[in-house]
């Protein structure tokens, strides 16, 4: 199985499928084509939180904006994945927790850099500058995928890397009852996920939590507060949301990606 | 087969995807992940639309404003398919049908019901309060399609349900040459889908009706009046459409969901 | 395998899908369905520069401004290729350069036509007059696939036509070191794709070239000019694009669709 994911929008997605199927007879399964433009970080959050529920799969990932210059092209084998794209830190957490997965190490830990191996996409005059997801990603996924993640260090096309650039997320503060973080990434639901651990909510549901200041119901799911209003809540990625019942989070709350959030019980 | 259905746009319909795969090797076919948000009585339209189309499939269908409340989840057999979804109404215009044209009923006649199983899926303990499409509904969707539309019974995550709730779409009032109806949805090219069925343009075309006491022409399709024009047709659904061609039906009459609409031969 | 194309939006797609499964066992691709509405021209160009990059396949296309007229339906074998469509020139295109690839012939090259077989679809009384999309080219799709390319002839649904509308872009006029076009399109990043050959830019990247009389940037790719800053480069098309690095080339050119184009080396 072959996943693709990019911020193409439409209709390039369409020519790596077309590379893809010319050369490997693998399942293709569309991921997103619509991440924002560019935005190498917001990718890196949902891939982490997306491919770990799939079974072992090569992964197609082109959120480029170095294309064409000498920026690495990757192939990452992370546990029994392999992960293909750019070198710019948008493979580097998911493959960390593919590869913790994989060695049985807790999520993001260091010591599941025993289960990734990065190796460099050797390119040879890709037949344009500014398509290299058609150009050379397509094609060695389609290679990864007929190799194995387990022989990619049998394929002349990919050679052994000593490292490969990361990208950590921020960390929050967390404390006894109060956290300081920052909202990551905002959903198409407009629910702005934070860096805190929904651990912080355990048992509180039902209780009240200020959020930089003002109190906002700490709640199970949307709809256990009336339309419209505010909440606080674990999201589907276990980290705590800030989100408004039939409507936008980021919006009631007057936040986005990058804003600092103080979360404090009483 | 498993059909996939969501309001969810981008990118979580991935995470189910996900699951899918792991569970199954089902072929995945998408509807739409783009229906408006947490809009059950839209999508319920268009998937009693879309359904009959395909042929025997389960069909994972979550739009669910309630999720994380104690709004059951269902697993519903209708005819040769199964619907798996929340139990807000969603499903159920689309299974009367699905079972209707399984036992030679009239479409949405009661007897279908004779052609309809609707069961709970058991759900312990999800993974997140606000995720069912990825922790409650893939699964059990995965798992109908493995056990088989006529074996749902078997499966002790399925228990049987005494009822579900239902969705009516409103009745026009059709009479001799006219009608009183209301604009069910808007589709994405701005067509206006009444509830008036197609019938009553039948041998029409060419002539003028009055909609809202205003006459526009009756035509088959859209290129048959000129760009820009206005004009009243039959849809793609069999019913009566406020349309332009090569512009926006809902724009040019001013008229959106739930508008009541008048028309009249004269 | 079946690719579809479509200015349909969602959910519409699915219907077509659901025709499809219900016909072959065909592996179904999607290539897009946002194309912009009832845009032949568009849509011609994407198609032509896609479907190069698959394997030989059945491509069903409906971006089809005249549906319900008497506008035939076509079946166009383009090679090892089916294009499966409307007549209004958006198949023309692509079907000249699948064909003259599987010729050895120069792209669009009149000798193209060697490779090129049509057929008028035989329609009767469709479901609808405003859905060919799942009552006609569906079905058709769905039989041209199993048929297969070389047998089409053997089919009575598919009857040998003498010809078909065509569609031709516009020639640039390209000089010594200067050139006039047109912007034919505007992809997704907002990059303005001319039809003048890269070839004009062959050797010259670090240059600066005059467009409509303001020197810019001729760049390999996107990045070597700084964020937000403006370059000429060689699109993944082959043709002369105007764009910014990390923004809109439309904007920033303040060009679109139709812009007559001056560029000139000095």
């Amino acid at each position: 199985m072959i996943t693709l994911t990019s911020d193409f929008g439409s209709p390039y997605p369409a020519a790596m499928k077309g590379v893809l199927c010319a050369h490997t007879d693998a399942r293709l399964v569309d991921i997103a084509h619509d991440f924002p433009r560019q935005d190498v970080r917001t990718t890196a959050f949902w891939l982490r939180e997306v491919f770990p529920y799939f079974p072992p799969a090569t992964h197609l990932v082109v959120v480029d904006p170095g294309v064409g210059t000498d920026r690495a092209a990757l192939a990452i084998r992370a546990g029994e994945h392999v992960l293909v794209g750019p070198d710019n830190g948008v493979l580097a957490p998911v493959a960390r927790r593919l590869a913790g997965d994989a060695v049985g190490a807790p999520d993001d830990d260091a010591q599941a850099s025993a289960g990734i191996e990065p190796f460099e996409i050797v390119v040879d005059e890709p037949e344009s500058a500014t398509f290299h997801g058609r150009d050379v990603f397509a094609p060695a996924a389609a290679l990864a995928h007929e190799a194995g993640a387990d022989r990619l260090a049998e394929c002349e096309e990919f050679v052994s890397a000593d490292g490969y650039e990361d990208l950590r997320f921020p960390e929050p503060e967390v404390r006894d009852g109060d956290a300081t973080g920052e909202v990551l990434v905002v959903d198409g639901f407009g629910n702005a996920v934070t860096n805190v651990p929904g651990e912080m909510l355990d048992g509180r549901f039902g209780e009240r939590i200020a959020v930089d200041g003002e109190h906002v119901p700490v709640a199970q799911s949307y709809a256990h507060v009336a339309a419209g209003e505010r909440l606080v809540t674990v999201g589907s990625h276990g980290n705590v949301e800030l989100a408004a019942n039939r409507g936008r989070g980021d919006e009631t709350f007057g936040v986005g990606v990058g804003n600092p959030i103080e979360l404090a019980f009483e």
